[in-house]
């Protein structure tokens, strides 16, 4: 029986989603709880990976089983195991053929930035601090360029391995409140360090670093370093992945 | 010279506001923090203490100096010593007759806390879970019946050593946001636990375990197991600290 599993977690005390030698992973304290409730090693397949210190709102995962333990109970059984920092929000069966990364229609993912003199104590596992304002107007107008089909490979960190570099980018929605703006970028597919490099862009577009069209210049020539920084990691979240037929 | 601070600390790391010999304070890491910015080794006096796991939005204490960093400089130079934790957020000069516990007039704590089936990995350190919903209509008539000047020691937990347990409320507000509960509990002063156990006493109430008339006959008797249980510790702030003429 194919299960899959929405998994809401604070990455900041993981490597990441992927299992790794060195330090604790996601994947792993799901296998771990997954062993305690129903003695089976099992493997979860993840929609993808999430860096380091990277949060997610609903990362998808599917993993096979034969324990009978009806799919509705499936989050209690993992909650009752699984550290703090990591909830199973829901689990459904789907079938044998269904697999959590190939099928991956689009994803949607929520950077969280705030600003001000000085950085929040509250905040700063899960959410970017800048101290200078970036104007949400520019930034708006800067990210409608970047959506559609475009070669990113501009916007790709050092370390992604992809034959095509080119993805579609369906929205980006800009939200001011208070003094916290959220990014949610949705699209079919991320390159390695995509949105934290994307935000990063536009941010320097906000604070006037950066113009339209030296972004447009630098994403056409594939030139990572005519863009913005890599924003931190702590103020990523994978926040939807959806599938057809859902 | 007497300077007064406003400071904001994210309480799960700490032992509490006190110094204590096993574990690391709030009031030390301001101490360390200051003796590296002015070589000079004072004592920070706090309004009050606040528990292990207690977290403030505006604690405050003075200290003084010999040194002639400008007060409006100061929060900077805290600010970059300090862990990310905790943060000064103004600092002003006081009279030196000024005292951070023995002047304080009113007090505001807040208290949060959310319900659900499942724990929120984001929120485990800074708010309490409850699975179920306790009635809000409930707990804010409840709530009238608390305010004005009551022997409290029905609501001190054992470990508090105070002359008169009689304190004065001068307002309970309770807001709820999705499914958030936010209690606002502003008083002249709070007994050990005070706070923690007045929101227990309420949720009670607001889940139908007491009653309006129990809970006054318990507080008359100054019963302690007629009330609800104390919340736990990660749910408390310290909001604000009111002095004469500010």
């Amino acid at each position: 029986m194919r299960i899959l599993l929405g998994i809401a977690y604070k990455g900041t005390a993981y490597c990441g989603w992927q299992r790794q030698k060195n330090g604790l992973s996601v994947q792993e304290v799901l296998m771990r709880a997954w062993h305690t409730i129903a003695d089976e090693a099992v493997t979860f397949h993840g929609s993808g990976r999430t860096d380091a210190g990277v949060h997610a709102l609903c990362q998808c995962a599917h993993f096979d089983t034969a324990c009978a333990i009806p799919a509705d109970k499936i989050p209690f059984a993992f909650n009752t195991k699984l550290p703090q920092d990591v909830r199973v929000l829901w689990a459904k069966q789907v079938p044998d053929t269904f697999h959590a990364r190939f099928d991956v229609v689009r994803k949607t993912y929520v950077y969280k930035l705030y600003y001000g003199p000085h950085a929040d104590p509250f905040l700063y596992e899960t959410q970017a601090h800048v101290v200078e304002r970036p104007d949400v107007d520019k930034m708006r107008r800067a990210a409608g360029l970047l959506l559609g089909e475009h070669d990113f490979r501009a916007m790709q960190a050092t370390g992604g391995h992809v034959k095509s570099t080119v993805r579609t980018l369906y929205h980006i929605d800009i939200a001011e409140q208070g003094n916290q703006i959220t990014f949610t970028v949705c699209g079919n597919g991320f390159l390695y360090n995509m949105v934290r490099i994307l935000v990063g862009t536009l941010v320097y577009v906000g604070w006037g670093r950066l113009s339209d069209q030296a972004m447009q210049t630098a994403l056409l020539q594939k030139d990572r370093k005519g863009l913005g920084k890599t924003m931190d990691a702590c103020g990523l979240y994978l926040a939807q992945v959806e599938y057809p037929q859902q």
